[in-house]
């Protein structure tokens, strides 16, 4: 049984691919956990060029995703799920979740709510249907009417519990979600000037060592532009 | 500070519709942590009616969506985030996570895979937008799609870990989730036959009268048929 709080220093590999914002969350994750000495290993997976699909990725896993991570022995797919993993496996090293039950659920909510409300709408699986069906130009607003809609409710939830970052001053689970997705919504060239309480929590996020290192552009698969 | 084990025993309120996923998640979840013999207090929203839209619901969550679920002075959204704040207030009713840290997360990744993979492609919010692009017949192909490519990964997993349940013989968050997502696809004429794992997991949640007694058609606000 694997307990809370083990000392040893574990062997980390990512399967990655810089874009994938899903990937990026495990990263800073990573990075905010204290990884950064532990230089864990960076395997690139092309998304655009299916080498998600190869039997040996599937066999990893089944849903053809990125990011898995190795961890020693322990093998595990989707990012949130990996976060939750670290936070429970490294409690001490920089808490990404307060010990209030309480503020613990109304981070979850957040993360949730890019999680499973955002993301999943607006990522490399979805898109490419919408736009086959629907052409390139319903992609984009497609994109961008999946984000604004969740980013109006969050605007709602963040004037109410943000400080410099989602949940007053202290880094949390939230804001590791959140910081892709920001990212995203950019690409995706939406209006931020409806959402001024988001606008400022990204930018203090921004200016986080850890944001910067685990950012699309600086991986190692990103291409010299 | 709320701490884990609170002993005296809350007066909880759900809203709710009777055929919302989401909700059923949690109503299912009440159940298994006891809160059976705590008769909560059901309080329906009518999706189809847009009683979500109203400014007081909009108030309870911006996100205008059910489930919402007050616990004495807390208010929670989103149906894993309460599913988890359940979990860690009460562990000791019937845990749904076992303690090893590596089960837990394999467990969070089949909660993931379908609250994050799945749901989000098939629900109350998207399909109407499909069918108003694309027509009433792609809707029925696109949530069946949506649903078949999540349980194509799910069959692969649960191959491996299922017992009587989905992980082994225990009731655990993955089967509180897949129990209403399982209906789903049998809502939308999914051809069940190469998934027999979870067809055999979910037969034996049928079982369970927590299962039952959470299902839509028990529900206050279910219409008699």
């Amino acid at each position: 049984m694997t307990q809370a709080g083990t000392a040893e220093v574990p062997k980390v590999t990512l399967y990655s691919y810089f874009r994938s914002s899903c990937a990026w969350r495990v990263r800073l994750g990573l990075l905010l956990k204290g990884m950064s000495r532990i230089p864990y290993e960076y395997k690139a997976i092309n998304i655009l060029k299916g080498e998600q699909f190869t039997d040996e990725f599937t066999k990893l896993n089944p849903l053809q995703l990125v990011p898995v991570l190795e961890i020693d022995d322990v093998k595990l797919v989707d990012s949130i799920a990996i976060l939750q993993y670290l936070e429970e496996r490294f409690p001490d090293k920089r808490p990404l979740l307060p010990k209030d039950l309480v503020q613990r659920a109304h981070i979850h909510q957040v993360v949730f709510l890019i999680a499973s409300n955002i993301q999943p709408l607006q990522n490399t699986q979805i898109l490419p249907v919408i736009e086959a069906k629907l052409g390139k130009e319903e992609r984009l607003k497609w994109a961008q009417y999946s984000i604004a809609k969740g980013f109006s409710a969050l605007e709602r939830i963040l004037e109410k519990t943000a400080g410099k970052y989602c949940f007053g001053d202290m880094v949390t689970l939230a804001d590791v979600v959140l910081s892709p997705q920001l990212a995203n919504a950019i690409r995706f060239q939406l209006d931020m000037a409806p959402y001024p309480t988001i606008r400022q929590v990204g930018q203090a996020l921004n200016e986080l060592p850890e944001v910067k290192a685990s950012a699309p552009a600086n991986q190692p698969d990103a291409p010299n532009l």
